[in-house]
């Protein structure tokens, strides 16, 4: 079978049935493949990637109307993010092998020898962004973690760049066929309806998502309705609220104010870290800052005239709230198909018209627009936070240097309670690929916030645990045996010192 | 407020009020605390409940039927288990602490300094069972678990035993205080009416429950349908299924039938873990000598009436089916107050009647009921299972010394990826708590398959991660800082290297 074929039949049932079947077929192959061998396999898929990546870019470029550099710059994280994965499953660690050895002189009597490792859960449905044609698309973060984890993924096709679907996944589906994976290892999914009918076929075992609060809840709450309800990790919406201290204000309006046009305007403000509020100590002259750095921003393309539509909606909404004084005004110029053009929107309010107009101002205006807040005393900054915002991504803060007073702590400390993210003096926007980084936070933020769809621990979304008790040496998985084959860390509880849970640790890895 | 009080009111809106709101009130402080101090209160808790243990188990008897060597032991293993998590608490590697170095030479430009670690979700509501009194009740897995990851808890009184969870609830409580933990770090809740509005009260931020299918199902779909929806940790249902090998049964036809009736008998077969089936080669002896093991065994009280209502209609179901032959027909007698008082019933089936039969007879009997199935064919077993069964918390296989066919491994293979623990040569009843354990399986053993409530990995249920992008050491949660104040494992990308992830691991913890 052919993935880039599917669903272009007119039989969604037979369509869906024919790739769950198969993704099922793959999954006892695949999940079995040793780690050397699924870490080549996808280190084939990073190579084919970035070869064909000047033709993927270009697809990619008609079809969301990004630009060349951006596109560049993503397709090569892209690829950094699956040669991290290959390392990743050959480490062996997200296997979190634990050996408690038998013991019969165990505070309790007696120990069985107890094994325990994650293994993958089964194919999964990964549902494909608009804004990220390659970060968050056909073999993205969720599609590569996945896959590194063991299980095969489904992906449904954004409609926003169908071509450039199709082809992202036949350069993937031959490396991985030349690789020696199995055929239905990676497959695409294209249509709506059938992208529900696979979220509630029973062979699919999880389910990932990025895009709007309103699919991302329906789709959420599909899953877990399900007869069996499988995990669904969707990130969903994030306003990214950004906070200046006086003191910083003092010391550097000049490089925040460009900073955040920079930040606010990137992708044409289509990204989910975008900062969506900016709170700035009244008087300062960063509004008037940015408002000239956001006024000299050109027009850039939006996504498609679904998002054109709503970022207009939005942006229509917030300039017509009493209390919003549009700095830079921007535009929004909408072609009679209704594609649209923007320039960034910057409007100033204070905490009093955010307060009263909570409902309107505080969803997220996916597109180039931030509000700038003005406040009087910083120590109101925390508690207007906790009031005003539910979960982020991220959070911002910028303070002056060595600056450390119980506002600021105050406000580091309703961050890390509330965000996933927590950036100090950048911008949020631009997420490292690496061990470290975290995308995912408190609902909406993510539907989940035990994970992260960014990074190498995004890896853990895919896998449950599974003990052995008792096994013999001959019938155990590779990962659990004396012998290691695999060179994992292994964490081993020897008899005898039961209780030296430390001990026990540091004997292992 | 003392918690014993909690829930005697009149007003269920305004005890779910004030408990909920101390239990926020407790998180700010509870969640801080270093962890020597929150091992150590963990420690004082396990003495105290050491220290009252007779009193405790004098109290259980007399509202669960249980015996007094069957309570005893559970209220050890309770200990031991809080005693486990005070090392988990002082260990640290639950913090999974990350840290990438800043890299200006990275490979997609540069990379910030990005500090990752596990944060606890905020309060946790527990619903405890009826059949564990002391280790899945206000002190057990769950709560200590919960507790151990820095969440206050509340405990949905089971009430099947009141006055225990009463009197255990203040044992703790007296505990916590002395060791300075907040007042509200655990509090007890009484009544179905208040344990439903606090699973919906925003102020919960996770749940967990150990109970029956329906109960369970119905609180998951509240937890999903919040506003904000919260991870729901439920154990619902599990039939535990038991294979043995024909070379098994012509080696020790004795010892198996004995340990099975043992195993299915125990507190009166009212175990999550109780083996539900048994498939034996038809032929064997083993039937025959389950049913003189398990006529042998005296009437032994049940739980509650709820309990012994539902036995004794699932008990007839399956005695009433066609094909279904009573090996040991036990019996239950039920006093005029609903009380029930048990002796064992094994039956014998084949794989055809199973097959035909699978709506009555693949559920749970929570009783000491179970399924002897005859099979012909060991090559049967595999598909047969995976046929029958949905996930479950164990499965058991005994095979003879140095078996290793390929129908074994089909079995063992077909465990591994439907069962939490596969238990080798044993019985699944009676869970190590250890590092390795694994108490949890795909649904409808449990809701959400990543975790365990027994043994150490079940902190990570009630954790979540954020990331610190570029914040100066003065302003970092210890765990993050360089100085590593608390002496956790501290997992490292130094510059430069920053694809090597195995390199990175190892020069950290």
């Amino acid at each position: 079978m052919d993935g880039s074929e599917a669903g272009t039949g007119r039989e969604p049932a037979a369509t869906v049935e024919r790739i769950a079947r198969a993704a099922a077929e793959a999954f006892p192959g695949w999940s079995a493949t040793p780690p050397r061998q699924r870490a080549a396999a996808l280190s084939a898929v990073a190579d084919a990637v970035a070869t064909s990546g000047p033709a993927l870019v270009a697809t990619a470029m008609s079809e969301t109307g990004l630009s060349e550099a951006r596109l560049t710059g993503e397709l090569n994280r892209t690829v950094v993010q699956i040669r991290l994965f290959a390392d990743v499953v050959v480490e062996g660690s997200y296997l979190d092998v634990r050996i408690d050895e038998a013991d019969d002189d165990f505070v309790l009597g007696s120990r069985p020898d107890l094994r325990r490792y994650h293994v993958p859960l089964g194919p999964v449905l990964n549902f494909a962004a608009s804004n990220f044609p390659f970060a968050f698309s056909v073999i993205g973060g969720d599609t590569v973690s996945a896959l590194a984890a063991g299980c095969p993924v489904i992906v449904k096709a954004h409609p926003g760049h169908p071509e450039l679907s199709r082809q992202t996944a036949e350069v993937v589906r031959a490396a991985l066929a030349e690789s020696g994976a199995p055929d239905a290892t990676l497959q695409l999914l294209v249509g709506q309806e059938e992208g529900v009918a696979m979220l509630l076929d029973p062979r699919i075992r999880a389910a990932s998502f990025t895009g709007s609060i309103r699919a991302g809840r329906m789709l959420a709450d599909l899953a877990m309705g399900r007869p069996t309800p499988i995990p669904f990790y969707g990130e969903l919406g994030s306003v990214n609220p950004a906070f200046v201290t006086t003191r910083a204000a003092a010391q550097r309006s000049g490089s925040i104010a460009q900073g955040f046009a920079t930040s606010v305007s990137g992708s044409a403000g289509q990204l989910c870290t975008k900062p969506g509020f900016l709170f700035v100590p009244r008087g300062s002259d960063i509004a008037a800052g940015a408002a000239e750095a956001a006024g000299a921003v050109g027009e850039q393309r939006l996504l498609n005239p679904g998002i054109t539509a709503g970022y207009a909606a939005r942006r229509d909404a917030i300039l017509g709230t009493p209390g919003v004084d549009p700095l830079a005004a921007g535009a929004v110029r909408v072609d009679e198909d209704g594609q649209g053009w923007a320039t960034p929107t910057v409007v100033a309010t204070d905490l009093t018209t955010l307060r009263e107009h909570r409902e309107t101002l505080l969803d997220e205006a996916f597109g180039p627009l931030s509000v700038i807040v003005e406040y009087d005393d910083e120590a109101e900054l925390a508690p207007a936070a906790a009031d005003l915002f539910q979960g982020n991504l991220t959070s911002t803060v910028h303070a002056a240097d060595d600056e450390d007073t119980e506002a600021l702590r105050a406000l580091v400390d309703w961050a890390a309670r509330s965000t996933g993210r927590l950036v100090f003096g950048g911008w949020p926007t631009g997420v490292a690929v690496s061990h470290a980084t975290q995308h995912g936070g408190p609902w909406p933020a993510t539907t989940n916030d035990a994970g992260t769809s960014v990074g190498s621990a995004a890896i853990g979304r895919f896998l449950r645990a599974v003990a052995y008790q008792d096994v013999p040496q001959v019938l155990l998985p590779e990962p659990l045996r004396d012998d290691n084959p695999w060179g994992v860390p292994q964490l081993r509880s020897p008899a005898g010192r039961s209780r030296g849970w430390g001990e026990a640790f540091r004997a292992g890895g």
